[in-house]
Parts: C-alpha cells; structure tokens; sequence
C-alpha cells in the first residue's frame, strides 16, 4: 500500500481530518467540534482522537502513517514551533510542536491553515499549473496565502500571506485585530455578525435570520447564512454582497503587488455561498482594477472545498514544508 | 579602465544621466529639463544628447560604454519592447526599446523607473545586505519596487509593485488612474497639488505656497514644498505628513503580504524633506501595524537619492535585468 499521511485542521468551531495519499487522494475524512474554551492540551487530545479514529476505520494503526500535519489558527513560528496568535484560543506564542509532539509520541508538521488551503489548491486544486497563485479562505475571519515561483511564500514572524489584515479603507470598520478598515473587518463571518447586529438590534431592519440566533450574532454559521441569502434576505444578501465587493477589491490590491496568475476563494462562507458571491467578487475586482484589463485576470472558487485545508497540512510532512 | 555604464531616468520634469561603475561608482552625474509635450522621438534624442554630453565630459565616446540602461515612467512590457502607459507623455502601448536603439544606433534595456530605484538601493544603498525590500518612490506619482529572495520581483504585465496604486481607503479620494482611494491619490505631488487647491482656492485656507504658484497647484516643485513645509507653514505641513502618514500605514499593508527586511522611501519629496516626513511615515506604519511589533520593521530612506533610480537604469546591462 502506498504511503498514507494525516491532515489535521483546527479551527474555532471544528476539527477536520484527512487520511490521505501525497498525490492529494483523500482516503477517508472525518470531522468533530471543536471543545470550548480547550488549551492546547485538550485540542492535542481531540486531534489525536480523531487521527486514531479515522485510521481505525481504515484498519491501520500510527506506526503505518508517513507523516503528520496540522494546520493551526495563528501565523507559525516555525524557529520555534510556536503558535504565535490564535485569538480564538487566547494562545500567544505558545509552544504548538512539542505539545503536539509529546501527545503524538512523535514529529507533527504545523503550518498556518490558510497557508496550508493554498498550498492544496496550487498542487492539487483549482490553482493546480499556475506559477503564482493567492488565496483568500473566509470563515470566522479571512486567512490568506501566496505562492510564488511555485512554492509557498513564507516569512520570518509567519505574517506574509495574513491579507484579512490588509487596510483596505483607512479609518473604515474597527477589527478584532484592533486597527481599522482591515479586509476582515467587511468580509468574515465575524464581520457580517457585527454588521447584522447594526442593522438588526440598532438600526431596527427585518430580517429572517432574527430569529436563528434569537438576535445575537456573535456565532454564525454559514449554513444559516446561506438559507437566508438563497431565500433572498435583503439584509443578508446586502451585508454577504458587500464582503464579497470588498474581497475582489482587495484582490485588485493584490495585483499591484504580486500581480498572480490567479486568485482562489475558499473556506466555509465560499463553500455555502461561493457560487452566489462570485459576481460581487468579480464586480468588486473589476471595479478597482489598476493596470490590467479584466479578462486578462483569473478568479476561481476552491475545487478541494472544506479538505482543501486538511489536505495541505497532509502534505507538510510530505515536502517538509514551513507553511 | 573599468567598464563604463550608463543610466538614464527620465521623468515628468527632467532627464537625469550617470555614467557608472558596475559596482556602483558614479563617475559623473547631470540633468536637463525634459522638452514638453514630447513625443518619444524627441525624449529619445534629449536621452542621447544628455549621454554624449556626460561621455564628452570624461573624454570618452559611445564606443567606450559597455552598456546602456534606461529607466522609465511607465509599467515595461519585456517581450515587445513597449511603454505600456506613461501617463505624463500620452504614451501607450508605444515601441520605446525600439525607438531609442535606432537613436542610440545599439541596444538598450528598459526598466520601469521604481523598479531600477529599488534596484541600486539594494545594491549599493539603503538596502544593501537585505534578503527582501520594498520600495516607495515619492514624485509626480507613488513608484513602488519589489525585492524578493535578493532578486527584483517582476510580472507578466508589469503590474507588480505599482504599489501607487494599491487602494487604501475604499470610495477615498479619485486617484489620477480613475480609481478611488489609490496611496497615489493621498502621497504624491500630484495629490498634494489638488489637496492644496481644494483647502486654499476652495476653503479659503491662508498658506505661503498661494503666491509662489499664483494658487495653481498643478505642478508642485518639492522644492518649494521644503521651503514651506520648513517655515512650518499649516497648511503645507498638514497636507505632506498625512501624505506621509498614508505612505506608512500602505507600509503596515505590505507586511500583510510579504513581511519585507526593510521599506525604502524616496524620490524627490524624500530627497526634499525625507528628515521631516520620517516620523509621520512611522507613525503610520506603527499605527496600523499587524504580527509584528514596531522594533520588528526596518525602515529607511534612500540613501543614494536623485542617483537612485538612474544608477538601478545602467546596472540593468550588467545584470540583463528586465526591471
């Protein structure tokens, strides 16, 4: 049998996992949610439950995996297998390897989650060819990830690649990193809850989603999300309509730096909602291009969807990837 | 002899020449004003004027130089030779490689005059020894350039690091390119000019650059800006520092993407008042900053100055770089 590796990604509401092939094959995929309030300790428990559950129903065992890979929530101090700020988990420089490692009882890769997302979409995705390709994965915040000249581009403290903080309107909407106008702040989930809490609880505007989340909006789930847009929810289609204007425009942003062969849009809200929110991407791109024409830009949704991150933290191991 | 090099820069304003040493040395330096309204015919013949000019002055001929590098105010297309948009001379699409060879009567190479700035300061200036920089060329626009992996980072179309035109602040001020919200629309002279008109010959705000420009702000001479800027007067100072301000918080946006060793400023405003404007451009990059902390971000102004971005034109030659 050929050589099997574990793709593990965490994330504020669940963990995935992935057994899979290094040609990108997924052999089986579970997913469980992620414990409240968890340390690193109890995560470390849940993905190793989860990594022995899922090689049980394969019938193998640990010592028949080639390699293990965990995508985390946080830029990756890889000089020190640091977790460097996972809010979500109130983790700051906490040491991610070794606990993982000592719970293991053997080496884990690490990598930024979206570094790991457009890691898979270049080698086995919808990016799969390009040279250059950039990657906006939009869930409870927007993660983002490069690659150039084929390969992943990483930096020193891990914050290349981290576009959900690029200020894309000075001044603009307050966000959980604490500056303004950051991407983040207008197109992730924490950004919509906030905005449906303005227009619903101040601003008094009806919407069916009201009811969903007796009117706290501090936990959305896309699944939600996407009920309301597709029943054609005014406020909902506005606010989703509006990130995904801001994502393309931030997108243009990207070409006057890196100018990439294409762009892939991914994670939880592009999966439920990727085919709607396309246009508004595209307007949002479009409207704000500088130096290229609109045709001579390529825009894809994610083709791994909810693995593509599972399955770039697999291949860490793989290529000894810093991601 | 060493071999002889020579860089050209042609701006909006004026055509600057060195002869140079492929390590650097400038032998001599000189300007002229460019001719108005020129078509590239006529730049062409001031560029190879100017050259002979400098080469009389040091007793050598064309025959003498070993290569010829000319940088220009426009993205480069490298495969057809062409300007794609110089802006300030109605140029687009235009053959220049071709054009100036046939004045020159041999090759030329072209380069896209931020880029070849970014060029020397890595080479010989204020970035030399880094792996990674990101330049600001503050004049009539915002130039940017690129060094990634110790190497000029370049695009198909030549749109990477045309950082003038990343947007900022999302329905901002209309940036000369159509866009809005543009860094060029908030931090070049040009910015600067309309943000004048609009405080003084619309708000009616008193400042002692009125009667030097008979309150026609359409061509600001940095000079002239230090002058006032330096007799502290309000209304020239609050104009530069928040273009200054903006240059340092599109700074903060570029660590979210590359996470560069050093940011270089310069151009004629730096070289004017790059002292003066410093601790605005830090205060903005501080302000806005995401993952690292202020002492974690090198910052720096050019130190080769109005020898910038010709010296970057004559090691284009040296190096065959397409810039």
């Amino acid at each position: 049998m050929n050589d099997v590796y574990v793709g593990l990604d965490f994330g504020a509401t669940k963990i995935y996992c992935v057994l899979a092939g290094k040609d990108g094959t997924v052999l089986t995929r579970s997913k469980v949610k992620t414990a409240k309030e968890a340390d690193l300790d109890v995560i470390g428990k849940q993905l190793f439950d989860i990594t022995n559950q899922a090689l049980a129903s394969m019938s193998l065992r640990m010592e028949d995996v080639s390699g293990i890979g965990i995508a985390v929530p946080s830029p990756v101090d890889h000089e020190n297998g640091y977790i460097v700020h996972a809010p979500n988990f109130g983790a700051v420089n906490v040491p991610a390897k070794s606990t993982f490692e000592k719970i293991f009882g053997r080496e884990v890769f690490l990598g930024n989650d979206a570094n790991c997302g457009i890691l898979a979409e270049h080698r086995f995705g919808a990016a799969k060819g390009s040279k250059s390709a950039v990657g906006f994965f939009v869930g409870t915040g927007v993660g983002g990830g490069i690659i150039l000249d084929g390969t992943l581009y990483t930096s020193k403290k891990g914050v290349a690649g981290d576009l959900g903080h690029m200020i894309i309107k000075a001044g603009g909407r307050t966000c959980g990193c604490g500056n303004k106008g950051c991407l983040e702040a207008y197109s992730s989930k924490t950004a919509f809850g906030k905005r449906l809490n303005k227009l619903i609880n101040e601003r008094h505007k009806k919407s069916s989603i009201s009811k969903v989340y007796n009117n706290d909006f501090s936990a959305l789930k896309s699944s939600d999300l996407a009920k309301a847009y597709k029943n054609n929810d005014e406020v909902v289609c506005g606010v989703l309509r509006k990130g995904a204007y801001m994502l393309g425009l931030a997108s243009a942003n990207i070409i006057t730096v890196l100018e990439p062969d294409c762009f892939v849009y991914g994670g939880g809200v592009m999966e439920a909602l990727g085919n709607e929110l396309f246009p508004y991407i595209r307007q949002g791109l479009e409207e704000n291009l500088f130096g290229l024409k609109p045709g001579e830009v390529n825009i894809y949704l994610s083709s791994l969807g909810d693995d593509a991150v599972a399955l770039g933290a697999a291949i860490l191991p793989v290529y000894k990837i810093k991601a």
